[in-house]
């Protein structure tokens, strides 16, 4: 995850309200942050500290980008007046016992997980306003969860099964020097992978559940792809008698008709991953399916910008106060 | 298509029984194959010449690799002694109404249709060794019934709603100059295309309903992937009442057991596009999913071998009465 | 080229002084640009108009993209009192003859060329300032005139046997549909191209012969690489007697010490254009070569922002007395 | 190095005169080979064990692909009646200190060392034929003599100033989990690396300096490709007083006139390694500059095959006295 610095600091960069004060990083402290990233030699940036290490008398707000499992006891220890995005899973999942059998270890900071608000933007906007610490949402349950909460929550759609089948660069599994990441095993070859059991689905059935007000379970498979940034969900739905994919248009039309960063796309227009790489935007359409009663919803994001650090960033803009697009109103970058 | 010369010429290359004593191409007649494709200047190869000036009569087998719309009236003007397989769409849907509507425009030979026999071995090896005129199937095709078919011929799995989300390499579209397909458009970025009205539907339900003695309609999403050759379709099926995916799994695996060219993994090994690159394979494999009663069966092809002039050549190889893997038994080009 | 009108449009998008009030395309006139880039869905831009019905009364400054060719009649009827930055390559040859010989026509607009000055930013500042119609460098004139001109200037090294070895990326070659700009084209392969007779020699000869006072001929050779964007130049150079390659790092280090878009790496850090990827910084650092007396000297680009856009942002910036960085100073994308 | 293997694998899978008997593995001895390549699935091949383990007596010939340093002991260890192709590069250098220094390490089999022979085929196909022990040659300096080495013995080109740039895919890396090496490192950027100082430098000089009977020094820069496999060397040169591009174009042809992998391409024709991808051919042709009386030189090969494993089995085909080019006769995979 530790790459997720980088893009938190490249939209801090010019940011009207915020300064990068401090900068904690355990294994590279008294490192500059340069000769982590290079390409960061042009900035002026405060060196890295060990997080015993941090003065925290400076600081208003912290973006959190460690691993789940470390994640919960150093968030436990910070001063109580600091605001807090999470970019990590560990605050992600309301039932402990939930978090602890999909993360295989015991949850750390059980009192702090009441607290925590679940940042999918557009969807809890007044919650996160008010919160104190946000538990930002995972790049797959985001592009799944925009299209899809609207539509179970105005019972257009069936419940039972939902498939989900999602496609994503590989920049998600982070700097991390794994040998299934190597340009020589990534670049012009596709596969699933976690098929069943990637550690997403809980996540994504909670949303849907709290919307239905009933258990949902969902197929959900992930697919790696030979690119760097982007994720499309392709997702197959049932939609309730007498409902049209029409209908499905016009209700996500009409609930996202004044957000900026969740756009409908017009008459049968398609999402493309690169019409998004580098911002923040979510574009998303509906498609009849051939088969009389379903449709296909397409939704994609940058998953390291609104799947990452860019809604991490628009929900730390909300809790302050502040114009939720500060810092985010940057155009795709394409080719 | 014209792309798909080459690839033909390249299985050919060390065959034990086929010379290529004939090349038409009516745009390029009397040019040398090197000057169209340079990195054949090491071979030796007949020139490049019109059909309507071929001498056909020292040629036993050819394949036919025009676009749709052309082929028809091309293959009903060869001497009557030559063994076709036709690689393009021409011959493949055996109800003339629906060729004639998802294509546009009239057929052209319908009495050569009847003759025309489907080309996916596997399925259909015995039709195959008496033809005369085989057609081609397409690579999506290719990619989805050599799973389905089987375990809709012996009830294992339901025929309502099948789901199929497919991923191709983009080298399926030719070499044709088209803005979509420029490297810029294409790398880093992925888009679904044709969403319900790809050509390969009819192709896909043909096959299916054949299966099941009934009129099956799917759902078939295929998605532009940031590759030149590869294959995947990832297939959402619900199982028959008391089926489990392990019934599944057998089934297909005795089914392909003596098969060299189609092998279902072993345990919960994913098939990944690159582990088939350059060969003749089709590889799968199924997994249960989440939602009770349901199955995800993957498999992946080289959309430029198996999916095309490989089992062209198969073809060609059963209908000459010689070993069906001649020519074809490379290994995957890693990485 | 139409390509470019895309990135100017992102970088003037948050551009605290500049608004797009016109935008024309005599082949899209009448569309929204939104038809023509999706991705643009998300902006309110004017519709695009042809050249001939264009107004011109609320518009302070152009930025031309068009074709070299038919650029220079287009700008000759513009009215006078408006800013121009022309990325073709129209104007940037001083010599009419030389013009002529290289683009195979005769030069339309001679009183003009004489008033335009060549915006390579950091080595024509004062010029640029004052200019009315500024010719905007190419992209790999940029990346070779950058680290090489100070040097000549101050006799650093010597003007025979420069050797050039350039490497880009396809975005320069625009969004025209030609077979070799296909992504199975480019796809994990690269290629030298244009060799000794590359348009952009003579432009790069114009400005190292003014720094060296006398006429100089350089070797250079472009490659194309598997990649939408990036340029790198990789120089091999004779020094001066007497001469070391700190010397050059000396000289180069102070020559651009002020300037916030030419970055000199320290010690021996190599650049990478991944490092400059949708910025407008110019990277660059000096090695010692195995053969006494030679040095190496890498520089890198975005070519469609440094090498295009971002530096004709950069010129009209000047141009209108407003801060050179403005709309400029964004991180690099990375990944 | 252990991704060699398969390359291996993949060529002698057809081979008509050699069958693979024993496959060695320290780190994976007991596991079979499917588990370590899962798309060998469909071979039979022996499981791996350890080098202690190994059982010679039905070997004849051993291809050995350990990494450098470890490599000199274990052959000396092995039966003298092997014959042994090593892919390392423990054996290359003939001048033991200038091994000792390039590597940092003594040299541990000196008496080895005087009986290998350098395996660079078409030049000294000679020694190959009666050599036991075989080192087969870098990819850099496969590409880099063979189109030098004809010209420097016959005066045609200076050997002082030859500067080579040279441009790899990563697969040269191995499959060693670097984080430099992974997808969002690669992908979509290129840089140079190891300038000056990389290990094939005294290769390439020594056999230079053999071929000139003189110490030859070269510039040498290697660049990193956003691609797997492939390589270019461009190669700057100034020809001797009173010869011409064509004069070296007429002795490359000459020279390699008889030979299969090595062609020189006609006219004008730029080589690509597209052309050469998966085959064991080394294309080549040469350009005249515009500084006159130098010359450049364009090789491309598929480092994966001329410039290691197809090279290695073409050497070993010559030792046991079979024709050249068995198992190796396959046709570029393009795209």
């Amino acid at each position: 995850m530790r790459g997720l610095w980088f893009k938190i600091i490249r939209l801090l960069r010019n940011h009207p309200h915020f300064q990068i004060t401090l900068m904690t990083a355990d294994r590279k402290a008294g490192q500059s942050i340069e000769s982590v990233f290079p390409h960061l030699v042009t900035q002026d940036l405060p060196n890295l500290v060990a997080v015993k290490d941090a003065d925290f008398s400076a600081v208003d707000a912290v973006f959190c980008c460690l691993p789940h499992g470390t994640t919960q006891e150093i968030i436990k220890s910070l001063p109580t007046n600091l605001k807090i995005v999470d970019l990590s899973a560990d605050f992600r999942l309301q039932d402990i016992a939930e978090y602890e059998e999909w993360y295989g270890q015991p949850h750390k900071a059980t009192a702090l997980q009441k607290e925590a608000v679940y940042g999918l933007t557009e969807i809890s906007r007044r919650e996160i306003q008010s919160a104190r610490l946000v538990a930002n949402p995972g790049c797959y349950p985001t592009s799944v969860q925009l299209p899809l909460i609207p539509l179970i929550k105005s019972n257009l759609i069936e419940v039972r099964n939902i498939i989900i089948d999602s496609k994503s660069g590989v920049s998600g599994a982070g700097r991390g020097a794994k040998e299934a990441n190597l340009y020589t095993e990534i670049a012009e070859g596709i596969h699933s992978y976690g098929i069943t059991r990637h550690r997403h689905v809980p996540e994504i059935e909670q949303g849907l559940s709290e919307a239905a007000n009933s258990k949902v379970t969902v197929s959900f498979t992930p697919h790696l792809m030979p690119m760097s940034r982007g994720m499309q969900s392709t997702i197959y739905v049932e939609m309730a008698p007498g409902v049209t994919t029409q209908d499905l248009k016009d209700h996500l039309g009409n609930y996202y008709e004044h957000e900026e960063f969740v756009v409908l796309l017009k008459n049968k227009e398609v999402p493309h991953t690169r019409h998004v790489r580098g911002s923040n935007y979510c574009l998303m359409n509906v498609f009849p399916d051939r088969i009389p009663g379903r449709a296909i919803i397409i939704s994609v994001i940058d998953n390291l910008v609104k799947g990452a650090s860019g809604q991490a960033l628009q929900n730390l803009n909300l809790m302050m106060g502040i114009p939720e697009n500060l810092g985010l109103d940057c155009l795709p970058l394409f080719p």
